[in-house]
């Protein structure tokens, strides 16, 4: 029997219509949907596409745990190990992402873990970036800018070295790091003028001056774009 | 008479199977369709979602020059006065952006030069980035890295100052710019494992190690994937 071929598709940051044509093809095409998911089941990346599910498919969550840090690559290597053996009876596997693939995503993980012996097919989507740029209504990067993506993750001191060299920037996965992070804004002048964007394209998306946010309420899917030093534009 | 509104819609790297439902949907119910085009007016955007079109849309070309550096404020100031006339006569009007309106698009100047005075919605799109990265098979970037996007149109040092502080990185607008990038990325030691994606997603798409690319050929649509320097994954 030939074996099945799995399709990572990434769903954009939340809005179910910017799901992509391709996506929406796919998913529904599989006859296996696996997705990220939390300890208690809940998963972002279902819920995008969730009107489009219950068509007989088998669902698989891959349970993430909660807790700060990287997962274990143990994880990775159980999903991976899942996943081939959907591929080996034949089954067509479509992997939701929210966002895309590859762009910070579990699924690098599990594909780092899956053997080169199946055909895996990615699918691009709409980022958090591109999203909380559209919902703030300012330009992400312009010209001949470079463009920071940061992590809020990082410690005070990586951060600190990181805005020092960089334009146009987005710091993302805000949630317990918020304080930090605009700390750091703060101490290297680039406070001014940095806007909040917190769950894009959501029902419940905010934009706001960062310097206004409460840092009690902000959850992980939160970004902060800093615009580049200003100088003349050109 | 009302106003219309004006929607800028990210189209993706150029599969037509890569646009949002939204940026679909928007684009049909639109009257009149603008778009960035070359001085001979062919135009990617248009390209992207040609089969879509000829449904008694009025069709706006925005000719930019060809020539190397930003384009005259002028275009901008022209674009969006084109732009005002139709919304004012109560048009709907769908500004077509290759890839996402805000990242390095043209959108971005229009909308500066348009007053206050008209509803914009941005959709975001797919971007060239991650269609990269999937086209490539490879992470973009994970876990606490940051992710830079690097201008190839950069002078020399200034690709390297970058490049001495980036981790993951894409190089993006390769063009008539690949041979200097090259030469920067060998002289400060990535260009190993360097990967070179030209047009991803569309049906002449190309993927390649950097170090194989003839640099002849390249076009203003390639990329250069550059991973993080080696180091025990966490």
């Amino acid at each position: 029997m030939a074996r099945g071929r799995l399709f990572a598709l990434g769903l954009g940051p939340g809005d179910p219509e910017l799901v992509t044509l391709k996506a929406l093809r796919l998913l529904r095409a599989a006859s296996v949907v696996a997705y990220p998911a939390t300890e208690d089941g809940d998963s972002f990346a279902r819920r995008i596409v969730a009107q489009w599910l219950d068509r007989g498919q088998q669902e698989i969550a891959i349970r993430f745990p909660m807790r700060p840090g990287p997962p274990p690559i143990d994880i990775y290597r159980e999903a991976a190990a899942r996943l081939a053996g959907m591929l080996e009876r034949g089954s067509d596997v479509a992997y939701l992402c929210q966002g895309d693939p590859l762009f910070y995503g579990s699924f690098a993980g599990v594909l780092e873990c899956l053997t080169r012996n199946y055909v895996v097919t990615l699918v691009p989507g709409v980022s958090s970036p591109m999203a909380c740029a559209a919902a703030a209504s300012v330009p992400l990067v312009q010209r001949g800018e470079m463009l920071s993506v940061i992590p809020a993750t990082l410690p005070e001191a990586g951060l600190a070295a990181r805005l020092a060299t960089s334009e146009a920037v987005i710091i993302i996965k805000l949630g317990r790091h918020f304080a930090k992070v605009r700390r750091v804004l703060q101490s290297c002048g680039r406070l001014e003028g940095a806007i909040y964007v917190e769950r894009a394209t959501l029902p419940n998306q905010r934009v706001l001056p960062l310097a206004v946010v409460d840092s009690e309420t902000v959850p992980y899917f939160a970004s902060i774009l800093v615009r580049q030093p200003s100088e003349p534009s050109g």
